[in-house]
């Protein structure tokens, strides 16, 4: 019945020949073509003190597709790949990132309530991708998570979420206060769940468009987006360990979700 | 607020000289110390063909204590370790089993209602340790698993228990079929997770005395058990992707269950 399996299907068809299996693209000259080809990049690493002309040309693309990025040592470069990478690793997203905005307007044009899932910062991959395969399974609309401080959207991920991933869509938002406050604006109440909510979620109203922020493995929903919320929910603990894994925290929300809203 | 960290505490301390660091016993003679000793064995593996005067009085205690055992050919034990194993290496289970109708007395003592999960043939220790860090978190009582063909309860399992295989008792039972008519006896109703399951899980009265059966990974909960079961249920699958994680599936059905006694 609940199977780990994972079902192969459509990935990212749009590859360019720059890539390797493994979803990279090493050196400038490929990226900025992969980029002006549309590619989805999850993340560029470049090495500390790169220049040149094309670098130079690199740069404003970077800039302009708002792509994460990090400066780092060249043995770290050194260490993902030992192919000439010419200072430049980029890594790949497994399916496309889609636009929230669109999300929303389609849902409603559906005459569905939307159900969105925020993940802030929940960086282990496994999580990321079992989290996802439960949001499809829940009927959620997209999974959204930041730009920086997330786990990839990489073919772990894929893997790990049974393949829904390919169903489900992720949006990639720069600034989760300002998707908090658009979900507001569209007409969304926004939950966090926090252990510090005084409430149990049993008791708070779940109907109707919603999206749900679950927060980091380490220090739960950031304050900041906790003072933005509609409200705080909990899953009651009864035993004496006072976690949940955020995975399976996340499964039994959506499945109370699931279950105010069912007409059944 | 739903974190992946472990903490450390009270193993199961009662280590012979025999077992190394990784919970391995090798040598026939270590094995009968460790046994009388009144240790906790996982599983035995012993190599095709053994003989000899020692061999020939581990045999009794193994059968004496129910203790799973399987006969596998040299080059297998030679995978294992490198050490001098003489044909025999243990697995030692990382905390000690508990006596199931023990627990259900005492729970019934305490005037609480006994919450069991039955874990048929869940062989992923990741799976195995996140159900029993859930089921210590939604106030179970006990986690079963049969003694054979069940991910062992190794120091793997401890860690991604997150510490809770420290305070939730594990019984490990030879026969399903009759643990089930025990429970039953006992007052509980059965219930298994069924994705062919005509009621979803909201409909169902899972207030009371009860076991849940959860299945494998592969097949679900096997038929055998299914008869015998007072009702099947099922978490409602709202995407495109069919299944949930077994880890994820029990989650949602265990807080449906602290829902339904909950008098908030």
């Amino acid at each position: 019945m609940f199977t780990t399996s994972f079902t192969p299907g459509i990935l990212n068809r749009n590859r360019t020949a720059a890539s390797n299996t493994k979803g990279l693209i090493m050196g400038t000259r490929p990226l900025i073509e992969a980029i002006e080809a549309g590619r989805e990049i999850d993340k560029i690493l470049l090495q500390k003190g790169l220049s040149g002309k094309t670098f130079q040309e690199l740069q404003p693309l970077i800039q302009e597709n708002a792509i994460p990025f990090q400066y780092v040592p060249l043995e770290k470069l050194n260490r993902i790949t030992r192919k000439n990478h010419q200072g430049v690793i980029a890594f790949t997203a497994a399916v496309a990132y889609q636009n929230l905005g669109e999300i929303i307007a389609q849902t409603f044009e559906k005459g569905e309530d939307p159900l969105i899932v925020i993940l802030d910062r929940v960086t282990d991959v496994r999580n990321f991708g079992a989290i996802c395969r439960t949001a499809e399974c829940a009927g959620a609309h997209a999974v959204v998570i930041p730009s920086r401080g997330s786990a990839p959207l990489n073919y772990d991920a894929l893997k790990t979420s049974a393949g829904a991933l390919q169903h489900l869509p992720v949006c990639r938002e720069n600034n989760l206060k300002n998707t908090i406050k658009f979900l507001q604006d569209s007409g969304l109440k926004v939950y966090a769940a926090s252990e510090k909510a005084s409430e149990v979620l049993y008791r708070s109203d779940l109907k109707g468009p919603l999206a749900l922020i679950m927060g980091s493995e380490e220090n739960g929903v950031s304050p900041e987006y906790l003072r933005l919320c509609d409200g705080q929910i909990k899953l009651p603990i009864n035993g004496k360990i006072s976690s949940l894994n955020v995975s399976v925290a996340t499964g039994a929300i959506l499945y109370e979700i699931v279950r105010q809203r069912s007409t059944i």
